[in-house]
C-alpha cells in the first residue's frame, strides 16, 4: 500500500499519517518522487483497510500495490489448475464444449438436445432446472423435475451435467444432479452461496457479474477457494456497457487476463453475452483462439418456441457446423510450437530469413 | 409487443409470424409504416416470451410496448405509497434522514453515533451487522452481537433500525432486530431473498444493483410485492460507469424516474455512490431537491479508524452541518405552491407581468 | 511515478528498471512495501511517458502520482476563476442561468424565447446556429443566418450569447457573434479546435465528452489554457452508461469533483443529459445545490414542433416556474454561514446543545 | 416510426397525435396491441424528427423502426464493398494485416519497422505523423517530417501507408502521403473532418469512438459516403466500460454486427483496445476468426523506449510469431465450405451420420 500525499500536505499531516501506519503495525517510509510525496507502508501490516487512511488530512490517495486474492492468483499455482469432471478435464489445454438449452423444458426437448450434442462430440450438457429470471412472471424452470431429467439424460448419453444453483436452499438437491454447479452472474456476489459451494467438493462454474470487475470476480472465486473447494472454473458471459445493439458486451480480453492473472480454467459464454443467434458462432470461434478452456453454447430444437432465451439459441444445423469449427480451431491451437521461434532470435522474420 | 420485420422480408415470412402469433392466442395486425413493416400483436397474449419470435425468419426486432411490472407501476397506485416504520413515514412528502455507520463495530461506537444523530433529529439509524464484503478477508460485521447492539440503541434513542439482510439463512434473526430490512445492491437479483422478504410484513429498502437498469430494479421490487409485501422503498446508490474518479456514479436522474414510474418511496445513498467524504454533502443536498423521499448518510466518530468504508463516512461535525442543510431544503421543498403558476397561463414570466 | 514490480521480479529485472530511470534523468528509490516491491521515481524526470516502462520485464504497473494538468489544477489558483462575460460573472458564487432553444430556427422563434427568458431574469441565451448532428440528414442549423439572429436578439434584450463552434473553419464567424464559445461534447478532444479557441481571448464553455473521464476533460481544458486563454468554463452534460431509460446519465458528482479539482467555473446541462422534459427541473435544482456555478436549460415556444431535441425542451410555463426555483435555491446557497458551525467544536449537534 | 401512447391516454390526446402526424404529411394508424395503444406512422413522412412528438400529451415513447443510414446499410450493397488500396484489397474475404508503430519517431525507427513487417508479409504500414494526444504536453508526432518518412518507407518497401488525419487544416498534406486516411476515435464525430474526407477519393479508415454506439458509427460513415466517398473501412478499437484492468474493452461482437449491418469492410485494433502487449496476440487471433477483414497491430523495435503507447507495442519477435498465426487462421477461414452442411439437412450431426 502506498499513501500519496497532496502537493500541499504539511509536515504535521505527514507525521500523522506515519504515526497511524506505525500504530497499525507497519513501517512508514517517505519517498519524494518526481511529482509529489509518497509514504510507502512497509512491514507486516494488512493492506485491506488501509483505504480509510484517505480520511486523514493531507492524503490524496491510497494505492494498493498487490491483489488481495492470494489463492486464485496465478502465482499460487503457476502450472495452472485442471478441473476434472468425472474423467473429463477442463483446463488441460484442450477445449471443453458445453452445450444445451437455456432451460430444461420437457423430457422430449432435453433428450433430443442431449442426443444431438452428444453425437456432435459434446461431453458437457448445460441446461437450467432452477432459472433465476428478472421478471417474477417469467418461466422459472421445471425445478425438481428438471433435475431428474438432467440426471436421466446424463446417464443415457454419458454427459456431464452443468446446471445452475440459484440459492442455498436448493443447493443440496442441485448438487446431487449436477456434475458442475453453475453460479450465475446475478449471484456472483451472493456470498452465502459462494461459501456454501465452497464447502462442497464439486466443480463450480462461476460466472462474472454483468457489472463486476475482474478483480471482484477473483475475490468471489477466492471465497470459494478459501472454503476449501479448489475446483473453480471462471466464466466470462458479457458485461453491461452503453452499447444496446447486443444484449451485453462480450469481453474477450477478460478471457486473456483471467488466464494470465489466475491459475483457474476459463470458459466463455457468447450466447448470453451477445443475445443474437447469428452472432454466436463467430464469437465462439473467437473465444477458442483467444485461449478459453471451454465455451458454452445454447442449442434448442426449435429456438422460436423456446421458453427462455430463444433469440440466442442455435438450431441443430447451426450447432453442428459450429461444433466442427470449434474442434478444428482447438486442433489448430494445439498444433506443435514452431521450432523456429526462439527467444532472443535474430530480429528478422523467420520466413524472410529462410528465403535468403 | 410489436414485431418489426426486415426491409426485405417475404410474404411467406410475414405469414409465418402472423400464424405463430395466432398460435400463441394473439391477433396479428400488419402496419406498413413509413420505414418498414410492423406486425402488432393484439389481444390477450402474454408479452413475456414473445422475444423468441425474433428467431423466425424475416424478423428484425421484437419491441415491447409496456413495462411488465404491474404492481410497482405508478398506475397501480397513482397517489403513491407511504411506508410507515413504527410511526415514522417515508414517502409522505417529508424527508427521511437515515444515518449511521457503515458497520456496527462496538458498543461504544454505535451508542456514540446513535446518540449524536438522534440529537440531530434523525429517526432512522443505519448500520450493518452482517456485512457482505467483496473480499473474504475483510471485516464481515459483528453479526448476532451487532443485531443485539442495534436493538439496544434503537430502544435507548427511539430510533428505527435500517440494517442489511445478507441471505435467507440469517433473515429471521435480522428481521427481529430490524425495522427496515435492507437488501443490498449485490443481492438485488438474489431472487430467493427477494421472495423471502416478500413473505414478511416488514418494510424493505431495496438497493439498485451497480449494474442494473431501472427496469430490472422495478422487476426486483415486483418480486417482493408479488409475494404480498407492499412496503418497499427503492434506493439509488450509484452505478458502474467508466469514470474512476468516484467509486460509483450517483444517478440522480434515477431518483426522478423512479418517482415517476413507480408509486414506491425513493431514497438516495450518496455515501456509497461517490465514496469520498467531502463530496457527500453536496450530493445529499442535490438528492433532496431532486425529490428523494429520504437520504442515507454514513457517519462515524472517527472515519480514519472505521473498519469499513471509512473514506466516505462523515465526522460528527460534518454531519451536523449537513443535517441542518437537509432540514432546510426539505422545508424549501415543502413550501406552499406558488399560486401564480397556473396551467395555461399567459406565456409571460409572472414576475415580469407583475412588474408591468 | 511509481513502478510496481511483479512479486517474482528478479534482481536483474529490478536493476534494469533502475538503470532505465537513471538513463531518463530520474533517481530510482526501492521500497519494499507490505505487499511487494515498488521503485519510486525521484528527481526531475517528466512523468508523461514513463508508462512505457511497463514493457520492461518484471514490471507489474506504472502508477502516476499526480495529475499532469498543472494549469487547470485548483492549486494553480486556489481562490477560483471568475469568468466575466461582458459584465456578467460566472463562478463568483452566484448562479448563471443559461437558457434558450437547442437551435435557432427562425426570427420569430428566437425573439420569442429571448424576450421570455430575459423577462424571467436570464442573462445568458443559448442557441445553436451551427449544429453538429449524429445524422447527416438531420437539421444542421441556420448557420450564418442563425448567427445574425443571435446578434440581433443579444442586442435587443441585452443577453450574452452562448453558441456552439463546430469546427475551426467557422470559428471566426461564430466568435464574432458569440459572447461564450461552446465546444460541444463530440469536440472535447478535437485538439485543433481546442488550440484555436485557446488562441482567442473569449470565454469558452467546454463540454465533457459522453465517453470522457474527468481527467481527460481537465486535459482538454489544459489545451485551451496552455494556449493562453484562461477563461474556460467546464460543463457536465451527461455520460454514456448502460442505463437506457435516460438519454445519458447526468453525473452530478462530476460537478462536485470539478469544483474541487480545478479552479474553473462549472456548469451543468441536465436537458441534454436526461433528454426528457419532465425530468429536467428536478435535476436543474439538484445541480444548483450541488454547487454548479451555472445551469443550461433548453426552452422552446412549442417543443413538440422543435427542429431538434424537442423531447427535452421546456415550455415557457415550465421554464418560468423553474427559473423561480433556481433563483430561490441560489439565494439559499448564498445564505450567510451558520456561526454555530466551527471547526473543532464539541461533538454535539448544535441544536441539541442549544436546547440544553 | 411508432408512437406508443401511455396506458391512460385520453381520446383527445390520441386525436392530437394523429392530427400532428397528418400535419407532417404522414398517415396515422391506431393499433390496440396486447399491452397498450400504438399509433403507426405510415406514408411518406421523414422519420427523423418525429422524436419530438414525445412532447405531446399522452405519448409514452417514439420508437424508430428502421436505421436511417441508408448508404452504409448492408441492403444498399448486399454483396459487400471491397476497398482496394493501390492494388491491395480490404474486404475481399482475405485478411489485411496493418502493422507499424504508434508514431513515426525517427528515420531509423520507421525504416527498421517497415523493413521487418514487410519481410513478414505485411502490405499495410501504420504510423502516426500527427498524433492527437490527451495531454498537450505529450509527444505530438513528427508532423510534416513524419509524412516525408512515411512516403519514403512506402516507396522503399512497397507498403500502403495508413496514417491518421487529425484535422481539416492538415488534411491535404496528410492525404498526399497517405494511402488510407485514418480518422481516429476522438474525431469520429468531427463532422467537418468527415465531410472533408468525404469529398476526397481516397480510402478512409474510420475508428469507432470510445463512447459511440454502433449506430452512431454508422451515421458517421454515412457522412463520408453521402459526400461521395464510398471507400470507408470501419474499425473497432475498444470502448469505454467500467473495467479498468484493460485500457478499453475490445468489443468483438461489434465486428460481427458491423459485417452484418453494413456492406463496409471491418478492421479490429486490439492494440489500442487492450493496451497491454501480452494480451494483444490472442485478441488479434480472435478478431480474425470473428470475421474481421483486417487487423491493426502496433510494433516497435524497442517498446520500452517508444515515444507513445509503448506498453501495448509488440517486439519484432512477438510480431513475427503473431503474423504467422494470422496467416494460418486466415487460411483456416478461407478453407472451402464443408459440402456436408446443407440447409434443411437431417438433424443429425454429419460426423455421427457418417459413422453409422
Amino acid at each position: 500500500m502506498l499513501i500519496v500525499m497532496q502537493p500541499n500536505a504539511t509536515r504535521p499531516q505527514i507525521d500523522a499519517v506515519c504515526a497511524r501506519i506505525s500504530e497499525l503495525g507497519g513501517t512508514p517510509r517517505e519517498c519524494t518522487v518526481a511529482d509529489g510525496l509518497v509514504i510507502a507502508v512497509c512491514g507486516g501490516v494488512e493492506p485491506i483497510g488501509l483505504q480509510r487512511l484517505g480520511r486523514l488530512e493531507g492524503v490524496a490517495q491510497c494505492l494498493p500495490v498487490a491483489r488481495s486474492c492470494k489463492l486464485v492468483d496465478r502465482a499460487a499455482r503457476p502450472e495452472g489448475t485442471v478441473v476434472t469432471v468425472r474423467g473429463w478435464p477442463i483446463g488441460d489445454g484442450g477445449l471443453a464444449l458445453i452445450a444445451g438449452p437455456c432451460a430444461v423444458e420437457s423430457k422430449d426437448q432435453i433428450f433430443r438436445v442431449a442426443e444431438f450434442v452428444s453425437e456432435c462430440g459434446v461431453r458437457f450438457l448445460r441446461g437450467g432446472a432452477y432459472k433465476p429470471r428478472s421478471s417474477p412472471y417469467a418461466f422459472q424452470g421445471l425445478k425438481e423435475q428438471g433435475l431428474r431429467l438432467l440426471e436421466a439424460v446424463g446417464r443415457e448419453f454419458d454427459l456431464r451435467i452443468v446446471t445452475e444453483v440459484k440459492d442455498v436452499q436448493t443447493l443440496s438437491a442441485v448438487a446431487q444432479a449436477a456434475d458442475v454447479l453453475q453460479v450465475g452472474a446475478r449471484n456472483m456476489q451472493n456470498f452465502a452461496l459462494l461459501e456454501a459451494v465452497g464447502r462442497l467438493r464439486k466443480p463450480v462454474l462461476l460466472k462474472r457479474g454483468m457489472g463486476a470487475t475482474l478483480n471482484e470476480l477473483y475475490m468471489a472465486a477466492e471465497y470459494v477457494l478459501s472454503r476449501g473447494n479448489l475446483e473453480v472454473v471462471l466464466c466470462e458471459r458479457g458485461i453491461r456497457t452503453f452499447e444496446t445493439a447486443t444484449r451485453y458486451t462480450l469481453d474477450l480480453s477478460a478471457v486473456v487476463l483471467m488466464k494470465h492473472d489466475t491459475h483457474l480454467p476459463v470458459v466463455a459464454d457468447p450466447s448470453h453475452a451477445v443475445g443474437i443467434a447469428w452472432a454466436v458462432p463467430p464469437l465462439v470461434r473467437a473465444a477458442v483462439v483467444a485461449g478459453a478452456d471451454g465455451v458454452m453454447v445454447e442449442v434448442h430444437p426449435d429456438p422460436s418456441r423456446a421458453l427462455s432465451d430463444g433469440q440466442q439459441a442455435l438450431t441443430f444445423d447451426e450447432f453442428a457446423s459450429l461444433a466442427r469449427d470449434v474442434r478444428s480451431l482447438a486442433d489448430w491451437r494445439a498444433r506443435p510450437a514452431d521450432p523456429r521461434v526462439a527467444p532472443g532470435a535474430d530480429h528478422r522474420c523467420p520466413e524472410a530469413l529462410a528465403a535468403r
